[in-house]
């Protein structure tokens, strides 16, 4: 049972227009949001949640009595847990070009009255730290905490950097500071996927009778494989056949990993919308602060803020390489760091699963009690 | 330049049908084969070299005077090379289930004069090594080698246990007494992606104006992530922007390793059958010894040759533990076994690129030179 219990989605409109990185101006939006906890009087015991490439704002507790699925960091939030709402006001939003409640490519575009399928503009991270840090102004916070795993600890990075001012402190999980070629090459497989399935549509789907489901689904399953690890997919699934003993002898699902790649596939088009697929990973694949400062010390220049960074030694999707490169220029531009490699054999999706380690570590961290080093949990 | 010179693909016809490992009784059969350097009269100096997945009966050479491509391991087959021609017959065939001139799901079927299309048999490795047995045979040969990479060298392993009476050593490069749930996984989204293709049309778009091809570059680009590995694909193209120095801003191709990717996918559907690239895919994920025999010790029991087991260490589809599983198996059997782990960037594609190394090995080997043991090159 999720200790926060029942909470709402509220919603915060942006009326005017946000310069994106683009170039272009967009607006207004509309974002979703969630908080758990309560605002103190000096308003700085904030910490904002933020979610990876498919997330919502929803990060704990139920939506109604009857709802069975709990918020997806539920383990994490609520009274005593890791991100401890006795102590502070915990914010979730859904992130710009998202399709639970902010707005993004399924959104009514106002000036022609239709979704903006792919009249959206492309968006990068910095773009949805933008728009999260309105909400954040509008909720009257005056400093925070920053904290995400995958896609989310880029924009915690993002929020560290560029937003100086309000960030004290910055939880960097199974993240990094660019992806990979091979990350940008599963990313477009996936969005070739989408952009191939003939239901797409130029992204024109919406009121249409067929969506791009196939395509979605597909991508769906290509990251579902990056998520885990060979280590996990092995005792999860093995060479178990589904349902039987032996092979089929046809195409139908043989194996047990089949089945469940298949249901991931399936489930993930009745929540996810294919366009906000494109636009959420192509941010991703733009994400790059060594690019965008010159260099990552460069870009840690301006943070003010203390860092804990995490990461799974089964996961191979943001390695931990990657995170010691961003613990490493943190401490050559001798800044305040924390760095844990997790042992865990859940691979990239660690940062969901494994609850009681990264609650021990968070807790510390967030007491101060963390040294500032290297360890291994 | 080719060592072999032009060479002549060459049909052999097996008449009689052949009893699949499904059951089915399926003939009559038409081979695809080359053949490099001459059959002594002993008939014992031959090697049959057996393709990876996509690979076809062309290993070496060129097929005519304005032929700019040689065949796939040219390489390594030739006068004084790994296969020296001056000492073996070096034989080549295209697997049952392909495109390239074996009886494949794009054939004929005579029963109906249409192409087979899903119709044709689901297959196995052991069924492709059947069909290559019946060529072997029909070209006279008493004793011979045969060495492969990736699926090739699953079909060695086969070979050297099911056909034992005639199989004197084995070299199996890159490969694996059957796949991980995770190779399944990847081959399963790239089937997934051809049978969600509009155009498949259940197998049934040879005659027709639009083929799979949006389905088979997606499965092609799937499985060309994991012929490469992360490091190699670093090196080759990092986070590089192709022809320009900053993001689009759009869906179209932004950084080169989405270029190549869509590239390999767009070539391959040139050279290859969709229906083809399921039925071997399934003959792949088909593939375990031990399931097949209870246990790999008792898979390689009957087993009378000596082998010779090669790795990469970046190869992260076929990697280094599962060879040693073969290795360890063989030990433990009594076999007289080699096994080198060679140091390569290059990940599994390693066993097409990596000459040098593998030819010392294989050159060694033949020799009979290579102690029984293990080794790092």
């Amino acid at each position: 049972m999720s200790s926060v219990g029942i909470v709402e989605t509220k919603y915060f409109r942006i009326e005017q227009k946000i310069c994106l990185e683009s170039g272009v101006e967009f607006g207004p939006i509309e974002v979703a949001y969630e908080t758990y906890g309560t605002l103190n009087e000096e308003k700085d015991n904030a910490i904002l949640l933020l979610h990876a490439l498919t997330g919502d704002a929803h990060a704990a507790g139920f939506h109604c009595e009857q709802d069975k699925k709990s918020g997806w960091w539920d383990e994490m939030v609520g009274p005593d847990k890791a991100f401890d709402t006795n102590k502070y006001f915990v914010v979730s939003s859904n992130i710009l070009g998202g399709c639970s409640g902010t707005t993004g490519p399924c959104s009514i575009n106002p000036e022609t009255q239709k979704p903006f399928g792919l009249k959206f503009p492309v968006i990068t991270i910095e773009d949805t730290v933008k728009v999260q840090r309105k909400l954040i102004e509008h909720l009257g916070i005056k400093k925070m905490i920053v904290a995400g795993g995958s896609m989310g600890g880029m924009q915690a990075l993002e929020w560290a950097i560029s937003q100086s001012d309000i960030v004290d402190a910055a939880i960097v999980i199974a993240s990094t500071a660019r992806i990979t070629a091979q990350g940008i090459a599963f990313n477009a497989v996936g969005r070739n996927a989408i952009l191939s399935d003939p239901n797409f549509n130029n992204g024109d789907y919406y009121n249409s009778e067929s969506q791009p489901e196939k395509g979605l689904s597909i991508a769906r399953m290509v990251g579902h494989i990056t998520y885990l690890c060979e280590e996990s997919m092995h005792k999860k699934f093995g060479r178990k056949f589904q349902d039987k003993d032996s092979p089929n002898f046809d195409f139908n699902i043989d194996f047990q990993v089949e089945s469940y790649l298949a249901h991931q596939g399936r489930t993930f088009v009745d929540r996810f919308d294919a366009n906000s697929y494109l636009y959420i990973t192509k941010a991703v694949d733009y994400f790059d602060l060594a690019y965008k400062y010159g260099s990552l010390e460069a870009a840690f220049k301006k943070s003010k803020a203390r860092f804990l960074v995490m990461s799974f030694t089964s996961d191979w999707l943001f390695p931990t390489s990657q995170s010691k490169e961003i613990v490493q220029a943190l401490v050559k531009t001798g800044k305040d760091v924390s760095f844990f490699e997790i042992e865990s054999p859940c691979g990239h999706d660690a940062f969901l699963l494994e609850f009681q380690t990264q609650t021990k570590i968070i807790k510390s961290f967030l007491a101060k009690k963390v040294r500032n080093g290297c360890g291994h949990e």
